[in-house]
């Protein structure tokens, strides 16, 4: 009898060639690359194009495979259907699950056994996902879909999608390294779903609409916005002291800070900082951004190197407030990019498949006899 | 180092008091109660009470749960919207996949920290997925919908909606056996996919929907219409030697027949199969059902005590189309039993709630430098 791990913690559950961290000095790897050489070289599309297809592409391989994504951003008539059945205050992550799976509903069904038809449905849905973000995000605003373009960066044309504008090409480049950096992070929780849920060989979009699930809850994608809301309530820089003094002291999370994997600061946040220091030199100061610095730099003062640090979730919320984009898009657009991973995950899951199927440790009773209604005990009223 | 062992298999992932199973003496019992007794005299409502609670219900505590699984069987102006978006000729489980996420979308969110509300949820899908699947194959039929009757039982109000008639007695009792037999399975893969959904704190709906898309895949639920299609491509009673010898010879799979868990005959087949002989008896014959009793003794004439069985599939799409329900609602009809199971499993998960966030053994690159596009070599066409 194998021993019982609760979450299956350091268990593992599959075998896998795509991306690797090293929690104890802050590096992580895409297909043996530096996140840092990513973020500052690549872009969304070359990063997905690497991430399902473990080589970096050559210069006619990524226009190919930018044209298809691009095309894979216009939505269908029976699509935008769906997301204009929604009501205007729904939350865009539960109208992203229900339209992903929609999205197998209205489309004819591919092969999960098909290496070929396995990378069509990952470019489809690489495509899809910032078309759903930003259709839904425009129903809800009292707006008409903006139409893609599939000649113009995923980065970019997710933007004016959304936004309806373009944006200056800091911005874009600054969306385009949040893509980067959120796209792949080994067997996370979502990541892990979209295995588990594949592995009974269903289509490809029944697995990704319960990865966003998955991210939908607190405990994985919905950090960013609950960061933004605390750093709202600090309100300014210099309340920050007191603020953390009353926290340690009763012992409450902080959001943002601290990650299960990193004992060191992760190495997304390093890059995610510059990109907000950027921005905010070009673009003006925000409040919120000296509350988060003075916020990381106090914790570091006062628990020293082995304390906690900020996570990738600290300064995504902030980048994305200074783009313009509504608070609860935050984990939305994590989905834009993890949509890369997952399809990875899910391409390798099935070239090697096995059902999850675990055990139970019972704790039950052995056996309980049927009694009839008339010998039942009436239930005690309080 | 913990063993990489693929699908998890005999790796215990969580602690569970619902249901178990000896699959080498075909023993299957809900809260330790034997299956065949909860078939015999129990209901599905009184069996999803028992499964989410824990016992089986006093007179009035059944009345009070009856009535409030009733009044969720009513779907909201929202809900049927989002239905009517979809076009007639969609995968009924993608619709079910998709409206179980819209229906997150639609609804306040409920605490998933609090046990009354968690009992609330569970009632709620409990009662909505019945009417999500009757309300899609009423659109795609081109007919109304058919108004939920809380007073009615649940299988017989299910039969309402979907058919827009009620059925003779015996067709209802043959539903709610359905019903009941297919109700909860230990930890098998749609179950585990709502416990490691469920444990990011996600809404409950995120986790039932992402447990519809792992039941969807052919390797879990999609079993039941393949044994239909089967038996058709057999024809007649006296094509089954044949063909059996056939299949035998190239080594192919017989499906319906044989289980990963069931050594011996699964015990809810035997009570399917007499349900069959009761409908066939005063409903006439059948001939997929002759078909199939000659494949069952054929098969173990042949191959012995130790030979493959019928499992729970081989007969649950006779009996679905004993009652008039077409072929490709043999699926989401498990799905409207097995909410039951979900939910308790659900319940249960929140109640010591830790994050599945398992491991993977690393078998990629280690260290790939980021070549310039300019210096990559092009690649070599055929």
């Amino acid at each position: 009898m194998i021993e019982y791990v609760p979450g299956l913690e350091n268990v593992p559950a599959a075998e896998s060639a795509i991306s690797w961290i090293d929690g104890e000095k802050g590096i992580l790897k895409y297909r043996g690359i530096l996140i840092e050489d990513l973020a500052e070289h690549s872009t969304f599309e070359e990063t997905a194009f690497l991430l399902i297809n473990g080589k970096l592409p050559g210069e006619s391989e990524l226009a190919d495979f930018s044209r298809r994504v691009g095309r894979a951003r216009k939505l269908s008539p029976e699509l935008r259907a769906v997301i204009k059945s929604f009501p205007k205050d729904a939350s865009p992550m539960a109208v992203l699950q229900a339209c992903v799976a929609a999205a197998a509903a209205v489309t004819k069904d591919k092969s999960v056994y098909d290496e070929k038809q396995r990378e069509e449905s990952a470019v489809e849905f690489i495509g899809k996902f910032p078309a759903l973000v930003a259709g839904y995000h425009r129903h809800r605003s009292g707006k008409d879909f903006v139409e893609a373009d599939p000649n113009a960066t995923h980065a970019a044309d997710f933007l004016h999608m959304l936004l309806g504008e373009d944006l200056d090409p800091l911005k874009v480049r600054a969306m385009d390294t949040c893509l980067i950096l959120h796209a792949d992070h080994t067997m996370n929780a979502s990541t892990f779903a979209t295995r588990v849920v594949a592995s009974t060989e269903c289509q490809a979009a029944a697995a990704f609409s319960a990865a966003v699930g998955s991210l939908s809850g607190p405990l994985h994608g919905g950090a960013n916005e609950a960061v933004l809301h605390q750093l709202e309530s600090i309100g300014s820089k210099e309340r920050v002291a007191a603020w953390f003094e009353q926290k340690l002291a009763k012992k409450e999370k902080i959001m943002g800070m601290g990650h299960r994997v990193y004992k060191t600061k992760d190495p997304r946040c390093n890059i995610l900082q510059e990109l907000a220091h950027d921005l905010f030199d070009k673009f003006g100061s925000f409040p919120l951004y000296d509350v988060a610095a003075e916020l990381e730099k106090h914790a570091i003062d006062k628990l020293g190197p082995r304390g906690i640090y900020p996570n990738v979730d600290f300064y995504a919320g902030i980048v994305y407030a200074r783009l313009g984009i509504a608070s609860d898009l935050g984990t939305p657009i994590f989905a834009v990019s993890r949509i890369a991973g997952w399809a990875a995950h899910w391409m390798e899951q099935m070239r090697h498949n096995r059902i999850f199927r675990p055990t139970q440790v019972y704790q039950g009773e052995d056996k309980v006899d049927y009694v009839p209604m008339s010998e039942r005990k009436a239930p005690v009223r309080a």
